[in-house]
């Protein structure tokens, strides 16, 4: 366990959701300089996962990485790249799901076990994980870290020892999991792509040359200069060996439950998932909002930076006049720390400050992307308030959160959920704005009408994907 | 000499002007934790000065000071501010104008001399330091750093033994400086805010309960919650001792001339200065843009983060509809690092990605702020021509650049600018852009109306301010 | 796996032989402080590993920890220690012997298995690891480093199934084990010191007001004011819950082989180990060598630190005078770094000078403790004669290095051995010095004639201990 | 200022008088790497000076410099040193005297003045320099330190304006100081070494190849493999340029007076300073006290480091048996924490062990350097006699401190010193040991039969240098 920040009481002004990981791989066949094209795919993922991150290449000799608590550029720092060689490499940004903010949970997770190396990064998030690792320690296992990647690499090792390929061995385990998982694998010479059944967490091919390349989200074969060939199906597993790609589709066919909140939040807006662009849903979530609810007003303020793009969609529509309304400060990171509780309140605009200029005297539209604990939205509001706004009307490019989420968000449980046993009015009072809408549960699949797969919103309905 | 960053070949792809510094002080008469306050204020000035920052505190006993290379989070990550007790503080962030890159040159600068205690920060640049530098080495002075503020010292030092006050020390010397300065000086008593006759860099008053503070723009009143007084006049010098304020008027009364690039690009737009909001500059500039070049187009793109505002007001008056077309990567800071220069090419969508979505098959007019060496232009252009778009029109919210700055800021000298001895449509050949407009200088003062000061535009008009 | 060290290039002029490991733990019955406990107990082991160190603590919720690469200071740096609240506490300070010098092989070593957690610190080789390793890995098991250790808790967990008791668990595992192996021990309520049957590595008990502590030598017992109360004995198994102490000896009674260069060099001089004083065996190795080759010198020159002792021992017997006349510079450490191997015959005085005043025109009788490779040696001799020595006879406090150890020391493989296929004359010639001498292979017992156990000499000898 | 150590509460269990700085300097005659040079060489010195470091390199364009607290592995750690490419190098370690422990007062102290660099690495203490500065802020001067040595950088600034040549300068302020100084000074083109008229500071010159060096202590010429000329006489200026050196004699000719503390403690055994070996004195030291102590005993036990070589003295002149009786642990450094101050009282013997076995049942005589406070004295007493010693008899190689030392020791005040109005007996008493006999005041100079200059002992007698 790193022991770790003096700072115990850093403001996290931004409450928001976080997405838990973000997973990068590209099996090498052009002498291509594989750890660093790695490390700048894990750049364009970070928003996926800020507490950790690592990559591990794979050689002849074995796996080498280096990973630890930090951003990107604070954990490579100091790391020479240039001596990472290898035919094969993953990396992996993360989040803290299954398992708590320790360095022991950092991925790539590297191994031996019978058959050589093995190293895993994966998105998502194993539900039965602690039935199967108990299980496992029921037959003599240990466990280092935390995470349920450990549970998945014992049960791909166990099953190796009963079949003649990775491929197989990891095939065979596929039907024991419940819940979400976008998985990169190395064995000594293969990069294997593994994604759940249901396709939950993205996951997508590109390819450099003729190196096969694998991304969380597409944006970051924007970054590293890939071409986009196509997403891994759901079900899907794609073996790379050399140049040759082989798809292993056992699993495909079910019913598929990708998770909207992709498109409303975690994603980049500049990432295509699943044949539906990121951007246009969201922007799409702004049109369905002003023809749910067109009010009349004066401005329409995006929260920066996610509501950004349905407040364009909203303003668009409605023909309200689309402003500036906040600015964010990009210089406050996670160390900006407050000696005091009583300096809090004092602080309250370093991280966003209204623009007096575009709001005062307003009738406002402000539109954010969700409201969790609601206290975030409340801090907002003020602001908008105290810049002299003359009427604040929140709309939510989502429908109210009700359900905690199983498959690899932190949506916390009902009882911390201010739309918990409570109306919209009653919200709204809380939060204090004139009006409230949220957009409704029966249209939000229709922000993403590209999309080649359906969509998981048990955490808005309750409705938990059959069987997992 | 720090000896530094081992990474050479970090990528600039922000090939932007800096400004050169921010400060802020607080003369304390509440009991108010003094460097907290100043700490949270220069993260709000973080965009003025990345290179290094520091605080110096003064009580009974002298003063303390921490400062160092790096942002505000790197350099105060450590350091237990509770420790920095005292009734005055003061706080600086820096690029480097005259003066290297060094720990040396790090402000505020801390000195002793015959009365005590002197601590000074400073924003602009002297002109004629290096004549009054050469004249007090003549007269056996010293100089351990290479910055015109330790030039100031002197000065005052020198001055104050003929004069009963600081403030009169400092009144005399103002006639001697050539250039632009905003300063705030704390002497054992006094926390003493001047700026140049011509007002060529913003300070701003504040207050917070009864202590006053002072800041170079108002955004980082609203940050540390003070309530905005009013800004500091060309050629004012307001000393403040305990509760009391005094203003010198000495060497008011001047032509004023203050940069307008503070209100293009420098600022915050969340700031005001000189009664003039740096948002409504912006929004206007894009106005005035799409009033003198009203071309036929499918959609508006602003370049972030500068580009946006600018691109609002020309869409608003146009009625072409504004869209997100690049997405910048928030987590690429100062260390992102590649290792050859052939990797180079890979990676040039890593800090800017163009939005297929928005732009493919679109006629894109682009708005940027300023166009100094051409290569980041040339960049970004090719950025939105390989994501689809049919036509790309750049308009620049500022005239070209033809001269270089001698007031703070690091317009570079004729040779290294692009506009230099090049008609315009030379120019956009070179950057790739079916059309190119910058904005008229006839019009650059008509971007910020309500302004009290007028304007230095001499980097675009060649016009200096007078005997300055 | 960490990556690190930028200079390449450190000289390592001490080319010494390394102890692998020590261990200390204790269980807290009186509200100690537990961690801080074996923080100041692993200063006063540190020479016994100074490549990684760590610190666990168990208490109601499980185990934390902190370890790393690095000096105790080093790691323990930035390491708020207070915060470590528990009842039980082990750490360990590590040379690589078996795995190498990475991160994930820095112990203490924890767990979470059928029962709960379990910590592990390890001093000693398991010469077996390989096939016991390979063995688990067909059953299914994965590992993550590449200690021994790790082993050891997977035998563990698998035999904790079968049986009632973690302490029968690791009974029934002692006799898979060959090797050496002290071990500490912490389950979710016991601490658990483990020796083997040989007594290879040394192990003690002591006490702190009613609160038991282990240590691998007796020297950490004086640095943190515990008082010594025994050696574990060879094959014994102590449990200690609360304040509670339960002695297992099943597997006690065998044939004993302590390591004898523990005397010789390894452990701190004011330890004693199975009752014998190693201040007392090295002064005994000198008087010993004296009676075997009692040469006519001038004087006596002990090599600092560890042939200092023998040194006193010889001149004491032979009457001849103990002068100064090597002295060592305390200041460079591991990251002494030279930049070119040109420079390094400049620095050769650098870490140990040789004084001149007590050697010039003198017939010299050097001490030092063995003669590995001879770099070391021939380098001293130079410096030796440079500084005017007349005569250079070297006495080593120890027999010829033959053969590798295999139970947790770094002698190397016979063929990097400079006594193997040469005479005494041959290496003397090599060596540079008129003549040489080794302690016989007879006497090496002789010096630690108070110790309870017997000693494995097979580095020098070849007789490794039976089935072992 | 550097604000730095949160551990507030580390034990300083070495109270032990601290030698204020050490100096190194080379002018390049033969394409050496000079950094590098000085940065072995400052190893060397490190015992004079533990709190801060500093090298800086002079070529055609100017110095270069890197310096901060800590020790010379510390700060250089990261620094790549065949960066530092020049022709001249001086470097610095450094305890506080005048001025305290911050950045600002690390040396080389680099400055530009009229007549372009100048660079200062200073060993001594200027007395008058309170009023030295005072004369010169009376003048308009400004300080950024405290040091004195930015002092003399004014007043050699200062004269340069009305002198020829930097040596003149130098040679005109000599008379205006009070006090001792050994400077190594760089102006463009000349590497000066000057020391005071007095002789107080050691200093001297050796050659590698062609290339000038100086020193503090030879034992820096022998780290660096350069060979010792000569020592730089009390008053003498050498000034060297190119290959050629120029000796200027102008203040040479007065009474002088070394430091006998050098000889006693401050510096390493393996120098030789002004022709007299430090290993000799100290022996004779211990010689002196047999001479005129005789007492009646069974061993003798010298204080390591610095009183075991006392005591070879004594045990040698007696015939008693010179035993280790102490073990110090070599890895307690200056970041050893205690949490708390009731821990502290168990961690008595973590930095010093008292070894039983030579001490229990024994009369042993004590030998040690100095007795300064008493703290550390009665400290080790009590370890002693725990240890089993059935008598105490504590020798001080030096007599009693009496008296501030203003020549840039620590001495403190005399309010400080246990010796202050109290009879040997008193402090036998309130140290804990049978008897207690320092170096008579009439036989200190006796313990350096050998130098060439004669010595200051005002510390003991109070007879300070005559007009000093």
């Amino acid at each position: 366990m790193n022991v770790g920040h003096r700072w115990m009481n850093a403001i996290d002004i931004d409450n928001k959701l976080k997405e838990e990981c973000g997973v990068f791989g590209i099996r090498n066949a052009n002498n291509l300089d594989c750890a660093n094209i790695v490390y700048g795919a894990l750049y364009a993922l970070q928003h996926r996962g800020e507490e950790s991150c690592g990559i591990a290449v794979t050689n002849d000799d074995g796996t080498i990485a280096h990973k630890d608590l930090g951003l990107v550029n604070e954990v490579f720092d100091k790391v020479d790249l240039t001596r990472f060689k290898g035919n094969m490499a993953i990396g992996h940004v993360r989040y803290s799901t299954t398992g708590g903010n320790s360095r022991e949970n950092a991925q790539p997770f590297c191994i031996k076990y019978c058959k050589g190396i093995l190293a895993i990064a994966h998105n998502g998030n194993i539900k039965n994980s602690n039935e199967l690792t108990e299980e496992l320690a029921q037959q003599g296992a240990i466990f280092q870290s935390t995470s349920d990647t450990e549970c998945l690499a014992y049960l791909f090792a166990k099953e190796r020892l009963k079949t003649p390929s990775i491929e197989q061995a990891i095939s065979n385990v596929v039907p024991m999991l419940k819940g979400s998982f976008s998985l990169l694998i190395m064995s000594p010479k293969k990069l294997i792509a593994v994604r759940d059944p249901m396709g939950m967490r993205p996951l997508c091919m590109g390819k450099i040359d003729d190196s096969y390349v694998f991304a969380s989200e597409s944006c970051a074969l924007d970054a590293i200069g890939a071409e986009f060939i196509r997403d891994v199906e759901p079900g899907e597993m794609i073996v790379v060996s050399g140049k040759d790609m082989k798809s292993i589709r056992d699993h495909c066919g079910k019913k598929t439950a990708t998770c909207i909140f992709e498109h409303i939040y975690f994603a980049r807006p500049d990432s295509v998932i699943d044949g539906q662009s990121v951007h246009e849903a969201r922007l799409m979530a702004g049109r369905l909002l002003a023809e749910q609810y067109p009010i009349d007003a004066d401005v329409v303020v995006g929260v920066p930076d996610s509501g950004l793009i349905a407040a364009q969609g909203y303003a668009e529509y409605t023909g309200i006049r689309n402003v500036t309304g906040l600015i964010k400060n990009r210089y406050i990171g996670r160390t900006f720390i407050l000696p005091e509780q009583s300096q809090r309140e004092r602080f309250v605009k370093i991280k966003l400050n209204a623009l007096s200029a575009s709001i005062k005297g307003k009738r406002v539209i402000l539109i954010d992307d969700s409201i969790v604990r609601g206290t975030t939205s409340t801090r907002i509001v003020n602001l908008i308030r105290s810049a002299g706004a003359k009427e604040v009307h929140l709309m939510v490019s989502a429908p109210k959160f009700l359900n905690p989420c199983y498959y690899g968000t932190d949506v916390p449980s009902s009882d911390h959920l201010i739309a918990t046993n409570r109306t919209v009015e009653e919200i709204a009072k809380i939060i204090g704005v004139d009006s409230l809408h949220f957009l409704s549960l029966a249209s939000v699949e229709k922000i993403a009408p590209n999309s080649k797969t359906n969509f998981c919103h048990a955490c808005f309905s309750g409705a938990y994907p059959e069987n997992n």
